[in-house]
């Protein structure tokens, strides 16, 4: 198993990826992993250590920045490490790449360079969004692209059931449409038209979740338009950050309420630990003619190795593939 | 002024109604409340109070109930206490009228009785969301459609921004988009296509408020499509929610938690009823050719009071007029 991390992407890079890659190349010998990046500066940072066999640099001289704008760059820039990643994936001489770099450029190389997959319209951006109960929920479509047409919808909930049983062993995951109200008829013309189409596919479909429930774990994989999607997380994402401000705030106003909170910061730091999303890995490009995952732009060497291991397991069990055959089996769209 | 109360909608009808309107009556003498519903019992209700001579009783025989479906319950219920509220309003009887009962039905009250305003292609349900600087948010549409056109939109923005400006006085209220960005060219095909239409409005328009910026106050109208609207409130609501229950259960793990929470308590609840959207007085339906106030379902008797207070300085705000007066304007829609 070839792993392609594109050691330039991220906030932290290329101290990260060189950590995470180190990492992930001693704790399992069954992958190799590709480093791509500026060779000028990813020795020095191997130096000292003893660098495992299973693990080799490939020089990259360009690179994406964060800035720059998606398209434009992955076209221009033919040798970013980003787009020699992607161009291992095509050619076959990796299975999967890792990037926490600059997301609409990854979404870029994924369509423009790795490809989508035989069958697959619009490739989906597939993260984990926290919920209370700690299994989390991966939604897709989280913005890879802003409309959406009711066949993507029934992809995404192909791609996302097959997701969370393959990588994550997860028997039947509960795929939930995310709608305005649970019965069946509710909701715009888009979520009215999925429905049905969904309902004809192979996954245990639970039918509308409610945006309310998904904190509460409604379900396991949850199909929506990146729009609506990018409203939900943010959403979550706001409401806990500024109710945790607050809590601070207020929590430190008197000394009786700073000795309280204290004895308390324990249950705080455990909740908001669960609540928050970059801890939980990185997110897969799926419908893809192989796999990329995408770690989140604030990742350190742990997260790195993270995606390591969830890109290790997803080609272990042969994602991919699983998906390849689901989509041209026919079952979802003509 | 008139002002007709729907009596029998709402929970806790009529006893909430009754208390409502006596209070208000007593409070405001310049206006004049008919108080629509089952006379039978609604006048052992007044009985041991002396009634205000600004309050009588209409008798309307049917009642629209909680679970009757909107479009049938209106069209043939004709003798319903909605339904009557609606037509004095149509027949310029009452200047406005408040329910606080089934929301579908209302607004098919709204559209098929009162009647839209000339020029208006979707009145829109326009409710307060609270934020932590406690200004809230007027957000529209919020569940009277689910899909819009970019036309509606700048309706929204419109309306949105003369109901804060004459209801609530704020000077220049600021309109946002909700959208996935700030950026101009961010999002969906109907949040691109509105963008333009709403900065060629007489609004203070400040342009795209991403999900995660609306509780902290970033804008004090908010203009969305009913789907995305239903996804935004419902994530804030629900997240507020689960964190608070995730709290209450924590801090009442151990003796030394709950005599920690128990000093803590008046932060956390002055916390919790900030971003308690009940609190937030009625959702006015605009767009009708007369002002109709949606209560909470579960309106008391202090909330149809409030409700009463909101209808009365629209009415002497000329809101309605202000709104038909821009609207013909032509400067929407054409």
């Amino acid at each position: 198993m070839r792993i392609a991390i594109d050691a330039m992407g991220g906030d932290h890079a290329p101290k990260s990826t060189v950590e995470g890659a180190l990492a992930a190349a001693k704790e399992w010998n069954d992958i190799e992993i590709i480093l791509v990046g500026d060779q000028g500066q990813l020795e020095p940072l191997l130096k000292g250590t003893e660098t495992p066999t299973n693990l080799r640099i490939l020089h990259a001289a360009e690179v994406i920045e964060a800035d720059d704008e998606p398209v434009r760059a992955v076209r221009r820039k033919k040798d970013a490490s980003m787009v020699v990643a992607g161009r291992l994936v095509r050619e076959g001489e990796a299975e999967a790449m890792i990037s926490a770099g600059n997301t609409g450029a990854l979404m870029t190389t994924g369509l423009l360079v790795v490809g989508r997959m035989n069958g697959i319209e619009r490739p989906a951006l597939a993260p984990m969004i926290p919920t209370v109960d700690e299994r989390g929920v991966l939604a897709l479509d989280l913005g890879a692209n802003m409309d959406a047409k009711p066949e993507h919808l029934a992809q995404y909930a192909l791609m996302g059931s097959i997701y969370r049983e393959k990588v994550h062993g997860i028997h039947k995951p509960r795929v939930g449409l995310l709608n305005v109200g649970t019965e069946e008829m509710k909701g715009n013309e888009l979520t009215k038209a999925a429905y049905p189409l969904i309902e004809q596919l192979p996954v245990h479909f639970v039918g509308n979740v409610e945006a309310r429930d998904i904190l509460t774990g409604a379900c396991d994989v949850l199909v929506c338009d990146g729009f609506a999607g990018n409203i939900l997380l943010k959403s979550l994402e706001g409401t806990a950050g500024t109710i945790f401000s607050i809590l601070k705030q207020e929590f430190s106003k008197s000394l009786k309420n700073k000795l309280a909170a204290a004895l308390l910061m324990p249950s705080l730091h455990g909740l908001k630990k669960t609540l928050d999303y970059k801890e939980h890995g990185g997110a897969p490009l799926l419908g893809l003619s192989g796999l990329v995952v995408k770690g989140h732009g604030s990742s350190d060497g742990e997260a790195i190795k993270n995606a390591v291991r969830q890109a290790r397991v997803a080609i272990q069990s042969r994602l991919t593939e699983s998906i390849a055959q689901e989509i041209i089996g026919k079952r979802v769209v003509e």
